[in-house]
């Protein structure tokens, strides 16, 4: 009998962190795939993530709809009360031997209820690390209700044992998202031209000549000054006049804001030199990144996976605050100059190494293993 | 302008334990009491704690029914999910600036979520315990989720800030359910008759001549054997043959098979010494306990009130494992035998002193004083 | 390929109204049944009816918790609202070509609404008859969602085609609920005793001595009541003082009142006649009908199941106003006296002939060979 | 006592169709307006109707998130279920002493369900009429769940009575709808320019200089052609060249594609006569309407309204058949060389008169006026 293996994924970023994961559970001889797709994951408008999904050939068990629009914070909520609830439903008909959450979403932490409450054991992935935001709650609340936690680096382990975990079931085993970061550095990726399989809207550009990429999400406990962020990036750029790609934020509370501020900007300016994009497959993302001349804004891919590729990196305000980072990360706060001076300064800067901050490369064989391994418990008690 | 502040009452426990800060809160120049009233307070067939509190001078600000009848853990998870998405709506009504969630159960973690992701500072009561079963997982998410905690000893205090909380935000208040049973202590509560004021069903007998209690809930974790516990119990109240007020259980997955077992039991034997209560107030649970022989079974009551009250317990199972707890605690497993022994060495052991190790009688108004200084923050960090 | 036919049974009742057709659709070789079996059906204590399902030969396809606790008005309300979604989320998986709805309950119109908006032919059962309380208006609403309508009798069709429903879609099949009772009148029932199989609380007697039956419903909208109304069929039962079945009431909006009333009673009364039960399988239910002196209260049994078996029938109030009804039907306000005399009457009246008014014991086999003949279409048109 | 009348506001289009109605609730001495709003009147990418609502001088008592991120059938259903649970709580806790639900979306089922269980009277907006799509179904099962209707028409209103409506609550009133277009009318509203006012998207041109209105929905019920449908009209514009003003879909099963099939249009084609808005306020449509060569799609606006407008209208496909229309309609497939050749015969066509046929005007007094004086029953019976 396999051991069958629930994998919520919910979203653009979720999926980029735990494919290798999936990769790894389906070769198992031991472990079946268990896989739901819900949330934005299936949303035209964030760019359909179950279509990337499925092209890398994984079909899902079930796929659940439970974005409640809006976005904003009361929508937020709403939405992880309808996760809690067809999450149960889901998990009580395919009946998994363990469930796995990623990281720190609203989803997460639906995911780890329902699982909990049905007495299924929790795996975790992403555990111990520190940010800002609402993540910041939800990250150490899903390692309170997970039975196995499998995270980055020693740092995050040492934080999820002094949380009062078992140190036997702490495991650093890397982060997924840095397997998929040595594939593409291992393989040849220079020139990469995403005009060439990507459409997107905007201003096109030749990509060989050097560009910045764009990805910032709203910061849901700043909820009200989202546009105000957002502005101030979008102000930087404009006086950058540099070749720039830009990602549509996350669904979160305040990502409208954030849509607001990018359409005004739109309606206002004819920029030549931006183009935007809602969502390339994990791997693409990263060809992009890799060759870019800086990353800006506040995604945890400007922690993570950047200090494994060497790529610079202009972080703003708050959202990732606390996160272990490497040399190649400049923080800067909501502050159109700021950014502007600290983008020229990487501009100018060609190269960061690789670190081994954020794992390995082989996060998804190790887990795959454990998960053979550990044992089926759901009781837990702090350790001290 | 009064700092609003809004309290979650789901259950006949969760109200005992938090209605001496109800009391602070209302009678305080600086604050301003909303009241929300739902799940199995609400509901007849656990004696409806809205009655009580009604009673007590408390007009609820909003009721909302969320219980997914079932008693079984998908109807937990789901009555978790409905509780997120309908305190989502209240809390965006209510506008409160300190939401307070008392303890470790599912309309907890909903209340911690529906206030989390509104952006509402929280408060948690009776964080830093260790207990069996899902309890011990939800509390301690609960604690990941919340800014403020008021705990009941320096052990909990401890534990909290080991987990990584602000130490200036964790508050050793006791716990306000002690409140309560100083109160009791301090009257005459002797010769106390329940059925002067209740029906319930079952035999009658003269309390006078000396009575146990019984309050056993099921393990959510150990679902299965909820029946196969409850049957333990019954089988040592029948060799006892000694008079035996019993408390029908919380509504929890599992409450149906304990439920079943009393009533299977009910048909089956006539047992002249047995009488069944649904539910009392909290001080008239208190009268009846403090005059007691010995308090049977799993509730947290058996830890903490009787603590205080110098109550002899035999406390049965895993439920309650870790709790710290005084000397009037005797642990036994589910063996009739072990209960059967352990509640006549209790019977015939007359006195415990009284113990302040759940509080000292004035949790409630420390709380309040508190909910008016703390600052209104919702971000928070892991301190290490 | 065979024809998907998904039904979905949600109480009691609906399974003795549906279950020939569910196994005329498993016989037949060109249908394929899936079967959702939820809200009451599951409950332990309404007496689980998907025991009595699976000991007939059914599994279900899924099952689906959807009652909210309080059994009051809002609580109706919310429980259709959870079953429109579960619903859609299971059919959306299922992918069946038709959803047949049973009756006029609130499980009715979720199953109805979900099927309809999920583009999905649907087939109601029972339409076009005339009551009282809000299942008239839920009735004639599903008629209008409905595509295909199996109707008891002649009557009935004439209704939903004068609603404007296409008349070559409107099948006179008789109710299945009398091919149950067909099969009963034709076995040899005499001297059925329930206490062979079933347990239930109360008194035993014995029922070849002669016995009453009592099934009395809260009446939705006229909720507040719901407590004076079984209070008079109590005293008229007592003063009756003749051996007496009586059933516990379906879950609705008032049925907390139904079962105080009862309760309060057995607390105050110890009637040496009565017995109380939850739940009989279908058949055995008629069994004790047929050999029984008069059904007592409000169910639609009492005018369909009994009008062919023949059995003496006392309907009390408004709920089965409206509804066609043979010459065993005496209707009686709510009024002790009243219902007194009028049951007094039907004891010494020994005998009606069977009717078929709703049905000849045929409806499973014609309702089966329809779903295979009609057109899969979902598009519909008043006809005026 | 003044009568509590809530009206459940919760589109772009109910707002048009009940303004009228909101304005004579609120000047009425005996009425008491509670307003609540939801659904996509509060989403910034339908353009939020509230705003519109709050400048017209209207303040909600109760606004509630209730869509499902999706678009399709399973969300359309989701989104029914949540308005159903929301919509409970809400009125249990508003306690109007009408609810008003206007049309045939699936909001109207939502608030006509949560208000029947709640057994408060309900009244219908436009009831009786006939269309294509599960509109159909819906509208008439909305009939069904209603005390009262008040209907647009005579044969509206024979419709309803046919289908067994007490004709004493059947009320001819006219549609509120008209109400807006008859102020429009006897304003001076030559030359009215929506740039003045509104931003949108595309090209700018001269309205002065005439222009086409385009408003095309999905059609629910032929949910996967609507990429389809939408490409056909497209492509008839663009062989038209005439300045056009477009706007977005309602948000529904469907809305999706047609959204597609727009911005893939947009991205292919750069078309300097094409201008995209995403709301006006009711008024400014109809000014905008009242100055157009034509209005092309398939929304009821191009039935009811223009008729009084007397504005020319090419409708297109099933989702209006067999609504009573006037002479100003000519009915075409989804076919773009059919569109073109219609609506050039309608550019050429410069006049047609004014009919009352869904209204005079006054609707809004009358429906007000009759909301005092109907009598407060829930209880209905089918008239045959």
């Amino acid at each position: 009998m396999k051991r069958k293996i629930c994998v919520v994924i919910t979203a653009r970023a979720s999926y980029a962190r735990i494919k290798t994961v999936l990769e790894a559970i389906k070769c198992h001889s031991e472990l079946e795939l268990q896989l739901v797709i819900g949330a934005s994951a299936l949303l035209e408008r964030y760019g359909p993530v179950i279509d990337v999904i499925r092209k890398d050939g994984f079909e899902p068990d079930a796929v659940v709809y439970m974005v409640v629009e809006g976005e904003n914070l009361v929508t937020t909520a709403k939405s992880t009360g309808i996760g809690v609830i067809e999450l149960a439903t889901i998990f009580d008909n395919l009946k998994p031997e363990i469930v796995i959450s990623v990281a720190d979403r609203y989803e997460t932490i639906a995911t780890a209820i329902a699982a909990s409450y049905l007495n299924i054991p929790l795996a975790h992935v992403q555990g111990g690390e520190v940010t800002g935001s609402i993540d910041e709650k939800v990250r150490h609340a899903v390692t309170k209700l997970s039975n196995f936690h499998f995270v980055a680096n020693r740092k995050a382990a040492e934080r999820v044992i002094r949380m009062g975990e078992d140190e036997n079931l702490v495991f650093v085993t890397g982060c997924p998202s840095i397997d998929l970061a040595a594939r593409i550095m291992s393989e040849n990726h220079d020139g990469y031209d995403p005009f060439e399989k990507y459409t997107g809207t905007g201003s096109k550009f030749d990509p060989k000549l050097g560009y910045l990429v764009v990805l910032q999400h709203p910061v849901t406990t700043e909820y009200e000054h989202s546009l105000f962020q957002i502005q101030e990036t979008l102000a930087a750029i404009v006086s950058l006049a540099y070749p720039t790609f830009w990602f549509w934020p996350n669904v979160d509370a305040g990502s409208d804001y954030v849509s607001k501020g990018i359409r005004q900007f739109r309606e206002a300016h004819n920029v030549p030199f931006l183009h935007f994009f809602k969502n390339l497959s994990p791997e693409d993302f990263l060809r992009l990144l890799v060759n870019s001349k800086c990353l800006i804004g506040n995604s945890s891919v400007g922690i993570r996976e950047t200090s494994y590729l060497g790529v610079p990196v202009v972080n703003i305000g708050n959202r990732q605050i606390g996160r272990d980072r490497g040399t190649n990360v400049t923080d800067v706060g909501y502050d159109r100059n700021a950014i502007i001076k600290a983008v020229r300064e990487k501009i100018d800067n060609c190269f960061y190494p690789s670190s081994n901050l954020y794992g390995d490369g082989h996060a998804g064989e190790r887990i795959a293993d454990l998960l053979c391994k550990v044992p089926l418990i759901i009781d837990k008690r702090i350790t001290y």
